[in-house]
């Protein structure tokens, strides 16, 4: 099993400057204590709570920024794609295109993802047992890109709350074959829990994200910022940048512990 | 209150010859027992659990059809709309967009459709609870579009099972304001139930109906087939033509009770 | 099918003046309106949220009233059974053991309640499927008494909120063959929702035992009070007095339409 | 914080060979590795799915078994109570008892349990949340028996499913401050789910048991047995004795990085 990576970035794209910034700021680490970072930002908030929040910078001023973080700080970036014809475009600029949960059983979007012959990260619905990614991951894999992850989010559990399952992560790997993420940014949310927008746990990510990495996955997703409670998306969720060393040491910890003596198999 | 309609017609347009047909068979029903019916079918299947699955005929084929439906049957028409551009030249043929349950929370997408001036039906997704519909009405709305309509279809209950809340009826009517629907076919879903597609029980569409109708609701989604075990897709779920007016007898018999004595308010 | 059975009552026995007076109350309902009516209080709260909790008059007290509830009105009683020496007792006083959803798999308990010859009346579980409670009716009629009815009174979904899923209602019929209640206060609970107590939705109480009556069950349970925001327990699902005859009215108006007509069926 | 306690043995208690026999072979290897174990064995399994189902020794039978294992091995041990007058006697022979989860609520089992000053280990409720165990556990130290500890073992998740939300082990921590141990044997549980039997997922024991441990709980509880496929009871959820080591080394090696770390707090 390799090592550890993490995917790791600020929600929404914000600004140019932000992007460069904490891109470097986590490529410092990521090169200090060595482990594979991808950066991840969204330009693009499509399915928010409410028309009142923000949305981010868009397709065309985003994707420059990307390809500019991408080159001054030698990472592979990644990004959500909404739209089957936003594929083609985004694949120039970015390593990995992100498939949004609600969206991960939209045929058309996954083909057009897929034949990009980019990796393709599905998250898995809220609404699907992590045995279902199969169909998923096939749609990919069937126009011939076997370039796929998968990505546990949470489980719908009630309303507003969600569950995250760890045996889904075993169980996605038996599945699919594919590398399997966990998303311990989104797994705590709230979804619509704060009547406009969704609320979130942050407190909980570390707590989740070292027991997700126990079962032996390939990386971890984790949204950070240098001040979340002040971002304008996922802010209760995210963890605040002086925080994520430590946080990123623990797993890195536990990784190779896990790894070394085989415990995720 | 009016009395209650009926959206009714099989899950994915299969045919010229079946369309006018099936609708010619349910429009005569609905005059003989005087209720509004509204005809619905599926041209494309954006979001089927495997790419193995069928489609349908798609928009181009499709749409010519259900504007032949409407004016030969003089029946409205409805059918789901997958993406933003698909929006406008659907409104031509059809008086009511429906947006899928997974895409319920896509805001370009709810706003293209509403932009149209038509009726935008919102299926409420899986993974939302009844009171997070305010946003979803409030992104269509916010755009000056009034005519707006939300439909009950189950909420995710543990893996690959589906529950129907009928408290979630009265709180869309508190929190959005809109006529709500109640799908009594795809309530009745097991999401991948049965590996490469999902399956149904269509046992209880009836119990779930007509429990719905006692909340004093605008109108129930029931898909119908001739032949259902034989039908591209929902056939688990769809209820057999021949069984079509005994059930509908049965809703109107409990919908005229309930407005009458005003027990749903 | 025979008519709508209504078990009502306070949820706990306060005193002998309060116990008479509002199974008179009940009763002079019952008999103008020609339903079946049983009469239902507990002697303990044996498993409040808390110990701050009141818990009720005891059984030594609490059995002689029932009794004279029995005598006086000629209603048959019915309260619930926490520990099987205690059922012997009970059966002299009451016509129904009634099993706490907690309890539902406790074979003693149930053996026990069973030799008594009484009626027994088991709750399912908010931890169990329909289809689980063939196997708690079978501890029933395995020691040779015939007498059970089951109760649905809600599912456990995510955190401190139940779901009443009605699909499970003729799953019972068909699993168990015994009358099924539909319990509509308990459904409505949320349970360790306010802290110390459980709290509840009172509002939901007629939309959940109208939408039940149409599958066609034997009998609804409704705790009532005449001030039920000052009621030492379940307060806050309890339906006021003043309203009782109103809700009963609604739901024998949809018993009588669905057995007349066989649509439960 | 203390290394990692582990409570282990055979469901249910099948015979005074076979106990003393399991005993000596886990007390080996716990002096060999060097971990605190506590012995568990149950005397009656009190709600089985079915009364085809078996129940074992009982109490007067198995009570001096337990006592020999105790005097012999020189293992604390621990068995579940049903019934409030079952507490005292038990007291004697034993070091823990163990409230069974479908019973956490009921209040006379709670005190009588207290009271014998022993330590009480509170199974949480399949239908309780989190945060509801502080109530649970002020019950018991509100007759002045601070000695509780509270365990973790699924919640429910749909039906015949159960699902571990680890967020719930720091949660039951901050709310009650008694150590928290994780069943892993009955969070893989399937309730129900064999019919006449629940089911269960042996092979997501260790992924469960390794993930909680991150937490820096107290102890993990996995039942253990020389042939879990011919069991009286959990046979679908018992660890092979000949897998035992393996998995208690991984535990431990987890444990030891997470304290030694700091990383569970």
């Amino acid at each position: 099993s390799l090592p550890l990576t993490i995917i790791a970035g600020p929600c929404v794209l914000e600004s140019r400057a932000q992007a460069l910034e904490v891109a470097g700021f986590l490529k410092e680490i990521a090169t200090r204590l060595g482990f594979g970072l991808v950066y991840k930002s969204s330009f693009d908030k499509a399915n928010r709570t409410s028309t009142q929040s923000e949305r981010g910078l868009g397709l065309h001023e985003a994707l420059p920024i990307l390809a500019e973080v991408r080159e001054v700080h030698g990472v592979p970036v990644t990004t959500d794609v909404h739209l089957p014809e936003q594929c083609a475009l985004l694949a120039e600029s970015v390593d990995i295109l992100q498939i949004p949960a609600f969206l991960c059983r939209q045929t058309d979007l996954l083909v057009a993802a897929a034949e990009t012959g980019r990796i393709v990260n599905v998250k898995k619905g809220q609404f699907l047992a992590p045995w279902d990614m199969r169909n998923v991951v096939a749609k990919i894999t069937s126009v011939g890109n076997p370039n796929v992850m998968v990505t546990e989010r949470g489980t719908s559990f009630g309303y507003n709350t969600l569950v995250s399952d760890l045996r889904g992560l075993p169980i996605m790997v038996r599945e699919t074959g594919a590398p399997v993420v966990f998303d311990a940014t989104h797994s705590v949310q709230q979804p619509g829990g704060q009547g406009t927008t969704s609320g979130g746990q942050r407190e909980f990510v570390p707590t989740l994200a070292r027991a997700a990495v126990t079962t032996g996955i390939a990386a971890v997703f984790i949204e950070t910022h240098p001040d979340p409670d002040h971002a304008p998306s996922d802010g209760p969720n995210m963890v605040p940048l002086a925080e994520f060393e430590k946080l990123i040491k623990s797993l890195l910890a536990l990784d190779r512990l896990v790894k070394s003596e085989g415990f995720g198999q």
